[in-house]
């Protein structure tokens, strides 16, 4: 078992040096903290990640959740993970102190997630999803639901969920057809089928809170006509005592990884006696759902960077090790073999590794400087950020999603025959990594979302946002001698990147949705490439600022090897856009136009 | 389960039309065959692989070898299949007429191999290996060896395998240490550790043959001091009878895939009786070895897109009947939901999976004409032939085993979540094929070998011979209006191939051979994506002379499928050539630069 999975260091670089969390302690807000607290917190995440969930990221792998006389039975360590993520007030660390929250900054919280996910990506799975519904109760329930369910999911006692999907409605959630009966006595009668429901059933709590898309009677055809319930497993009846509400587990998946986390299949209303509770207005799920829906495409894609940061540091850690040929210019076999890390291919292999998920990284605590600027600012600046955020939410989901698992492959690779392997974590990472492109929406979701809808909403807007912002980090980049060369080289991709946005647009203008959208997955991967491209530059100013400011002689290795990850991006991974922005100006309509029928034979 | 594994037109398009098989039949050696025997081998192996070895693809991943009391237990099937393929006369279908084999042309023996190993990957692993190394005896050893080992080996009774592996020896064989002490008596007394041997040890044969390469007291250090070694699990006493030969099954490895087939570590002369008789001369154990390891490595990639193939019919079986999701261009909800193969996204993953798993195919059948061609020509002709599959070996290798890995990633996706679940075959391709860029050479290896070898070997000979290949491939495509435009393309790429090659020489020529090898995975990665529009090429050649040549109607879909899957290769695949040359032509040697203390924190 390797023995780290995050690097402290990097962590209080991105938070203290790019992303500064220290400055937002200037306003109201966030004014009772400061770096001394959050670095007790950081503290605090490591040794919960370290103590509780690293040592159970292979035992929970390889004793996956069982259906049991119709419940899932899972590790009995789930119990005390919630426990301990309740009364640590992990779940609630976001939360308002006058809902007895930490009133965390979304930096220092997020960063915490990203640490336990490193550590154990299914066991965080279940007090992230808890946060995740609690906070869709906060924001839109009424105040009995809240009183009713939010403390309990808080101290971990139940577990919350988002109970969307079924077995005629994946990508697809205009075409759910759970039905919710209006009753005299204030709840709704539910019925219908769910499938993929992360923790949607399981026995470490005392109780799962269903946030749950169905339909009112009547309801207006798609998506127009979707309302969101609080459906419990077990609903508290007039004494008070917990009682069934008819919500049975009817399966639960056997998966290719995530195999610490059960994924169930739930069946509603079989006795006619499920019984839910309308959040907010009826008809208005889809809008409550997509809060929880971006915080969770979000967390998507913070588990996958996570993931493959603990990925690479395993693999690190063997090509420290791992001792095997001579380098090319010094053949004898009479010499002692070499670690592999000095092989040029191998270094090649972790800086790729590296420049994905030091990358990603950042975008993802990009977005979570959003969100705690839309706390702390209003008016056009926390408009202008919500837009941003937006349009950000898409890529943040997917480019650790994607390349989380090339950068795992490679992960693998590194350790030849060995990462093939039970003996070591690689290929349980890469079986779980694999659910990220997939769940909270695929890949192809979020290319639509980003192309078809963030580009274009409010005239550009956003997007306009996006340029505006990447432009100011190229000038400030600029001034640096050290970075000049790849300020003008993203310079030069946001230049394409406008281009092949503009030629996009045009053929929208010119022609039907169709093939504007066939080829958004390519623009996703593009827009990501260049995202990233500018994180990277964000990282470089803060190295260079360290290194101009007299950087203290132990961080040497750190910020080179920074700057050595970034060279390596803009080398080797940047120019990828060239063959996309190709691809994407290019007229030729296949996709559209290849007939099912061609697929024969 | 998915019904449809290889398209049995698609194999009769390349072997017939692109390679003109029956062009074979006016040599002497393969005077016998004709187009209608083919055809009956064809018919048979499909009916093989789908009577025995389909049915049993997911029963042996679900039933993994076990080690009880000192021997692998594997699959009772296994025993079936070894018996099949040997009297079926499978494992010697390329072996002469005068050693009782089918003396068929590489090019059917191959593609009934492919229609196996699509059909069940490990299973074909058992006849694979055994016919790889008793070609390697039949080639260097005595008649004695022949004699006492060869018949047993391809009548399916005894298994072979490739031992070559330790612990301390997988990339880098210059460091086995394995010995082997001469006796009076004609053997060797053999002590050692292997690791990582496929099908090392296992109860559905009566006896395992291993080809092991072992040091002779004394020898050279290095390669160069290399035997190699017939050690039988069993060997035959006085009497006849089969006694223990000392070879004993440490362990198996318990692994993300390739689950049907056993890889098992193995100690010799533990009680000091284990005995090995040598193969030819002493210390040429690597020239021979090459023989079989260059037979192994074209195997994994035919093994690489035969599962790719298999994995791509699941996907598209899935995406023609899954119902989710409307058009784009017609969104309302009350529109029933169309089959999700309707969508741009999806074809566009299709046409991916194809074009990879279609123009990988062409490649491997490229390989096959060329052992054939050197089986009926002498002289020149023959040595062209040679070199030219010299250096398409590291590219037929690693283009299959990599991109197989992304193609089978992608039809994954077309599943969504039921890609990631147990129910669909999806997730097990995903395992089963992270195996190809490791074993028989990783893909970083095979990178050394392409460029630090093959390219510049005599003088670049046999890149030469390969540039002229692929431009008379291109004159000859420029003849038809309908791959003008595809044929320039190929011409550009390949000239910039020349670029690149001469710009890396240039630097082997000023530099040390470090800065030469760098970025070896990168070129032949550029190498590989060059190759395949080639074939590409040639496989629209083959098209335009059908339909100029008045097609049967029943064939129109499949020449259209064709030509839109060679037009995606060419507008989606190929501009990722554009990147790479852009990092291949960068004289940033950061790879080189940076220490590796700069991964520390």
């Amino acid at each position: 078992m390797a023995t780290k999975f995050v690097s402290e260091r990097n962590i209080k670089f991105l938070l203290y040096e790019v992303f500064d969390v220290e400055s937002l302690t200037k306003y109201e807000y966030y004014a009772e903290h400061n770096r001394k607290m959050f670095d007790m917190v950081l503290k605090a995440a490591i040794k919960l990640a370290k103590d509780l969930l690293f040592p159970l990221f292979e035992e929970m792998d390889r004793n996956p959740p069982e259906l049991v006389n119709g419940e899932v039975r899972v590790h009995p360590a789930v119990r005390t993970i919630m426990k301990e993520f309740g009364e640590g007030g992990w779940i609630s660390s976001r939360v308002p102190f006058d809902q007895d929250g930490e009133q965390l900054p979304a930096l220092v919280a997020d960063i915490c997630e990203f640490i336990f996910a490193a550590a154990n990506y299914s066991a965080n799975a279940y007090p992230g999803l808890t946060f995740g519904a609690s906070h869709l109760i906060e924001s839109f329930g009424s105040k009995e639901l809240y009183d009713c369910y939010v403390p309990k999911m808080r101290s971990g006692q139940w577990q919350g969920t988002m109970a969307l999907t079924e077995p005629e409605a994946g990508s697809s959630l205009a075409d759910i057809t759970t039905m919710a009966e209006p009753t005299a006595d204030g709840y709704y009668r539910i019925k219908g089928q769910k499938i993929f429901i992360s923790a949607g059933d399981h026995d470490g709590v005392d109780n799962v809170v269903h946030l749950m898309l169905a339909k009112i009677e009547g309801a207006p055809a798609g998506v127009k006509g979707i309302s969101i319930f609080v459906v419990p497993k077990k609903r508290i009846d007039n004494t008070g005592d917990l009682v069934s509400n008819d919500v049975v587990a009817s399966g639960v998946y056997h998966k290719l990884g995530y195999r610490g986390c059960p994924i169930a299949q739930l069946s509603m209303g079989d006795k006619n006696d499920c019984r839910g509770w309308l959040v907010g207005e009826p008809h208005s799920g889809l809008k409550y759902m997509f809060q929880m829906m971006n915080e969770a495409r979000i967390g998507v894609g913070m588990g996958a960077a996570a993931m493959a940061t603990a990925a690479y540091y395993a693999s690190l850690e063997y090509s420290k090790t791992r001792r095997q040929g001579r380098k090319v210019s010094r053949k004898d076999p009479n010499l002692p073999p070499v670690a592999i890390i000095e092989h040029a291919d191998v270094k090649r292999m972790l800086l790729f590794q590296r420049a994905v998920i030091e990358g990603a990284q950042g975008l993802l605590m990009q977005c979570s400087k959003l969100v705690d600027f839309q706390k702390v600012l209003d008016g056009e600046d926390r408009e202008t950020y919500r837009l941003l955020l937006e349009i950000l939410t898409p890529v943040a989901k997917s480019y650790p999603s994607e390349m989380g698992i090339q950068a795992i492959s490679q992960g693998l690779q590194c350790l030849g025959g060995s990462g093939y392997c039970e003996d070591y974590p690689l290929e349980q990472y890469y079986r779980d990594c694999r659910i990220h492109p997939i769940h909270e929406g695929t890949t192809g979701i979020q290319a639509m979302d980003l192309l078809g809808r963030k580009v274009i909403m409010q005239n550009g807007r956003a997007f306009l946002l996006y340029i505006n912002e990447l432009q100011d980090t190229i000038t400030a980049a600029g001034k640096y001698k050290a970075l000049e060369e790849f300020a003008e080289k993203l310079n030069q991709a946001l230049t394409k990147l406008q281009d092949v946005t503009a030629h996009l647009i045009s053929i929208a203008r010119q022609e039907d949705p169709e093939a504007f959208l066939a080829d958004a997955t390519l623009y996703l991967e593009f827009f990501g490439h260049v995202t990233i491209a500018w994180q990277w530059l964000l990282q470089g100013i803060a190295v260079q600022k360290a290194l101009n400011n007299g950087a203290a002689k132990k961080d040497f290795n750190f910020y080179h090897g920074k700057m050595f990850t970034l060279r390596y991006f803009f080398a080797y991974e940047l120019p990828k856009t060239l063959g996309l922005a190709e691809c994407l100006m290019d007229d030729d309509r296949l996709t559209l136009e290849i007939q099912t029928d061609y697929f024969n034979d």
